[in-house]
């Protein structure tokens, strides 16, 4: 076996598959393992019948198939597998070799894999992979984060492989240890932010206006040529077409309510509690899939709990009109609260993160790929230190010119009953951030009086205790 | 030194003190022990100088002090401060000693502490010990979980310092490992929650109705006297009466708007978000205090993003009456919520928790003290596998009458541009959970169209995938 390939992968699951496809369709030689032959046998011997592809059955086989510096991808599934496949490799790699994991990795197993393979000499990249299977194959969004060095061996490969935008490919280092899926998580947050938002869109038009998938589509369609433009409304626009061969009804309909979940938007609104950074966008689009979740309660509740009739009478087109000035405001502030937490993480973390580079990054490639991220990239290069992506001048114009339509539809929604838990806390959000004062005074004063917690004043430096009550004992 | 005591405690700040006074005032012997012999001596010669309080200086002396099977009480900080002291104490104890840790530890060390010691042979309890300084003296609300044989040999002592109430004392065995302080956690929760929703009825008073702080005085004063009758209601009350010494003003006003936490509050969402519970209210009272950190942001965004003026010409009783009436509302939602993760936690960690029990822990004691919970208590020992507490017919008859108003003061907020996340997000979880079809098909239908994640049906069981896009080149 004298052909040395570039590049190994371990994982033939559809990623895997499609990666190992992108790189060989781009002139890259790829070896393959999986830990079950007869997947690897039937990628080689069917969708694979390449020469640039070359099929291994065991690890040291594999290994000697590679050129030096080994590179070997893992697209294993999170967690332990990815432990275990790095336990089998290491004892035949050497000083130098890399590895790169672009599975859906916890951040935090990143940085604990990064040092540990560091103390080997391995050299450890773990990088986001965005785009689904069809990102994988034409290509996706990358995010690698770890050692530099080690990217930089890499680097032809992946920015060959990436989506391409008009300012270069979807792919540029992000900074040391767990950085890369650590963008990708946030990544993710902000895609079940646009998703419920998508979907409070499209439930506010079904129940408040009863328009049907047809008009929906019209809709959208005419959404997705401004402002809004962007894949997940070109691909919600399309799902209204969709047709269930077995009933011929729109087959959204057909679709169950239970939404399911893989981690990562969890793990952002984890983070962030962490972090203490408000991302309440992202947090109520995580609860609303658990809720959604709760099928069977909620259909016991929904003949218990009441709530009022719906009805509007209403102009139509002004209220599409505000539904879309609703879902364009609470975007800004879903990726308002991103940007802000990996402002945080960067600090905490010592990432150094470039805003700018994040927003290119996602142009392509990714699921959330949209016109819109240029205007981020655009906010951030004028001005690096940005505080918060509403303070930009641009998205600042677009909150004021659309916050009356939004809060007509967030009115609409509490009085009629209808449950818009994303856009409602949008614009909380938005409310809180430009209050010099808030309530949270009450809050420490509480806090003090039962528990002696202090508190700071506004007219003077310095932490203070008031004895609210004179009687307690302790204080004797 | 012959005298043998009782118990031991290790941890002599406020709160460590205030238990041993507890415990000697009602003819417990005890022993103590802290780090800095110099607070010990202050404490033994001035607060404590009693027969019933023995102090030591040095680890193995504060072991002899004690009774078999020995006791010993940790109130010192969270986290390896709890690990630390272990270690020193374990040499010296014997098989079937009881180490009892009081502080607010997480759960899951808890859980790991409790496994460990089980290996030594040492028993181990966490206990949720709530109730502030004053409780710890008079009588808190004590949640102990792990080994029950060990419960059983404290349980005098503890039943008799907690808080009494008209069902008995406010203290019983939780269940095993971590059940304890992971109810401790949730109570705190459930106090974030309780905060941030007065915090918000005294903002919207303020800000739209212009209430001065001896008018809200009387108002809480008269929520005091009627269903909303609780603790923190009570010491809201008298916040307000309170005044600033330096200028005369009430020191409310004076006390700086940036509100402090110490990491229960973010646990309880954290293990929602783990468990996959929807607990918004809870959620948004922990980030209303992450955002009002960021007060130098926020002044710089108060110029800079634009706002409706607010104004309100309607009847102010009635504004006032329906405040009453969200604040109730959205708190019967965050109780729900509160309990529902108790639920789900029991199942998952098989703790089998009784949550009548927990309602009459909270009764007296804790923060959150209140009438309410005999309520709570009352719907659970109707019904023990009540699957939600809206759904009980007491609380289901509130929210019916109450949502009207609740609806009228989110409106105004959002017409207005105030900020109330916890209420907003409390009306959200109520209409959300009524509904038996929410939004979440059109996720579904997103997911399996980028990622096929695939979808359940309405019509059929089954799992199901659909090729959206003939495109797609590894579906050849």
């Amino acid at each position: 076996m004298d052909k040395k390939y570039d590049i190994g992968l371990i994982g033939l699951a559809v990623m895997g598959q499609n990666l190992v496809l992108n790189m060989s369709n781009h002139g890259f030689a790829v070896a393959v393992y999986n830990r079950t032959a007869g997947k690897t046998d039937e990628f080689k011997h069917t969708t694979a019948a390449s020469d640039m592809i070359g099929a291994a059955y065991t690890i040291p086989n594999f290994i000697k198939m590679l050129k030096k510096p080994r590179k070997v991808m893992l697209m294993v599934k999170a967690g332990a597998p990815v432990d275990d496949v790095i336990s089998e490799l290491v004892p035949y790699l050497e000083a130098g070799d890399i590895i790169i994991d672009g599975g859906n990795s916890f951040f935090m197993d990143t940085q604990r894999r990064y040092s540990e393979l560091a103390d080997k000499q391995i050299r450890f990249i773990g990088m986001g992979v965005s785009g689904g299977e069809e990102g994988a194959l034409n290509g996706p969004s990358l995010m690698p984060g770890g050692d530099l060095s080690a990217y930089e061996e890499v680097a032809t490969i992946y920015r060959t492989i990436a989506a391409q935008v008009m300012d270069g490919p979807c792919c540029a280092y992000i900074g040391q240890g767990g950085a890369g899926h650590y963008v990708k998580m946030v990544h993710n947050g902000i895609e079940y932010g646009d998703m419920q938002l998508i979907s409070e869109a499209y439930y506010i038009m079904k129940t408040v206006l009863g328009l049907t998938a047809a008009e929906m589509y019209q809709v959208f369609d005419e959404w997705n040529q401004g402002e809004l433009n962007s894949y997940l409304i070109e691909i919600t626009r399309d799902i209204f077409l969709k047709q269930d061969e077995k009933t011929g009804r729109p087959l959204l309909e057909m679709i169950l309510d239970k939404a399911g979940q893989k981690g990562t938007g969890k793990w952002t609104s984890q983070s962030a509690l962490d972090l203490g950074v408000p991302v309440p966008t992202i947090t109520e689009a995580v609860f609303a899939r658990c809720m959604s979740s709760y099928k069977d309660e909620r259909i016991a509740a929904s003949t218990i709990l009441t709530g009022p009739e719906i009805h509007y009478t209403g102009d139509r087109k002004k209220l599409i009109q505000a539904i879309h000035d609703a879902l364009y405001a609470s975007k800004i502030c879903s990726y308002a609260q991103g940007f802000a937490l990996l402002k945080a993480a960067s600090a905490e973390y010592k990432w150094d993160l470039n805003y700018g580079d994040m927003a290119l990054l996602w142009r392509g490639g990714c699921i959330i790929r949209a016109q819109f991220l240029d205007r981020i990239k655009a906010a951030f290069v004028k001005n690096a230190k940005l505080t918060n992506l509403m303070m930009d001048p641009f998205f600042q114009d677009i909150l004021s010119r659309m916050q009356d339509n939004w809060r007509l539809v967030t009115t609409i929604c509490k009085q009629q009953g209808i449950p818009a838990p994303a856009f409602s806390a949008s614009l909380d959000y938005y409310d809180s951030y430009r209050q010099p004062v808030l309530s949270a005074n009450m809050i420490q004063a509480q806090r003090d009086y039962f528990g002696a917690h202090t508190y700071e004043r506004t007219d003077t430096k310095g932490i203070f205790h008031t004895q609210w009550l004179e009687e307690l004992m302790h204080k004797d």
